[in-house]
């Protein structure tokens, strides 16, 4: 690898981290309305998002800039259409941060109900899991990445059960629907999010191991 | 472009078109799924999918060996990295797919509810956008990829009442909780197949037009 294409290439992993943090920062947000109400910090994420859609056309002019001045190969190459696939899934995670928020805007307006199940813990979950995601993006470490797969199986599982519980307060508590289906909307988000974390995972899987992870192929989890 | 690498972009055209075909099969059997009942047409969706899978990673391995051994510039480039992302949209529509396919047989088990909604014609218009995003990309035609953009709106608009009338419909009829539940989630999926047309339809304008039509950044939509 030439040198300038090196630093081209330690530019656009700066860049990528840099918009996965925004999108961190999002969903930490995110959840924070929905936590504490906080319908002031509801309009900061949907206001951020619009940031993180800027960047991410940027990101992506980035790449197609050094795919046409460097025409880089092998490993370079993979790393390259890595980001590309992984800069999506960061827009799409602060689409889905942008949701949560919503909902929690939703959620403030209404009487506060014991939630069924506990976002807070899956929120958690599924925020460690997109730090380590970007984590094995930064260090090229597929053993990492690997363990988001595994925490994505969790929150699946997890989700599963989000259902039939809503279902039941609905059942006991119909006059707070509105408040349940805002709760379980979240959840949906939070699975989501998982989701692309998990691509971002295997997509580093990929571009390190030069396996296909993904769907299950490589022996991997099947999507 | 050479003779070769023009080949080789004819047959990515075809393979992409084959994977959008495969999709489309998948999202026109799941709406039969909820319309008719069909449960045995939904363990084929489910099949289906895994052949999708597949078909995603092969169009990949095609791209990044077409950007390996013929180094495209310029609008062959940027068809390349637009197929990337093509494909991966064309795989999410397809879980989507899968998705509502499952959520039509939890409905066929249960007894049958008045939708509060038209879900059939929410999802002729939904299919009718993932075909002609298709058909843009194979005409390379920004003005019937602009008219995907617009019919994303309606869909949008048509989703923002589907929230409001189900709670009315469980109200009303407590004791279809759960139909109405997996009826509301049916339209959420196609909201999203519309949202991914949408993706496709931008990447087709930004690639012929080089413009960033995404995020409305270009005067287009805001996603």
């Amino acid at each position: 690898m030439t040198i300038h294409l090196q630093k081209e290439v330690e530019k656009l992993k700066r860049s990528i981290l840099a918009l996965g943090s925004m999108v961190e920062e999002s969903l930490y947000r995110a959840i924070k309305v929905v936590v504490e109400r906080d319908t002031a910090l509801a309009d900061k994420v949907v206001e951020a998002d619009t940031d993180i859609d800027r960047f991410e056309v940027e990101v992506e002019e980035e790449c197609l800039k050094i795919l046409a001045l460097h025409q880089p190969v092998a490993i370079d190459l993979r790393f390259i259409v890595a980001v590309l696939k992984i800069n999506n899934d960061l827009e799409r995670i602060g689409d889905l941060a942008q949701n949560i928020a919503k909902r929690g805007r939703g959620l403030a307006k209404l009487a506060r109900v014991q939630s069924p199940f506990d976002y807070q813990v899956m929120a958690e979950n599924v925020k460690s899991m997109l730090r380590r995601a970007l984590q094995s993006l930064v260090g090229l470490d597929a053993k990492m990445a690997r363990e988001v797969l595994a925490a994505d199986d969790e929150v699946d599982r997890a989700n599963r059960d989000v259902f039939p519980t809503i279902q039941e307060s609905i059942r006991r508590e119909p006059e707070h629907l509105e408040a349940f289906i805002h709760l379980l909307s979240v959840s949906r988000n939070l699975e989501r999010i998982a989701d692309h974390a998990t691509n971002i995972a295997e997509d580093v899987i990929y571009m390190v191991e030069g396996e296909i992870v993904r769907h299950g192929l490589g022996g991997g989890r099947n999507s």
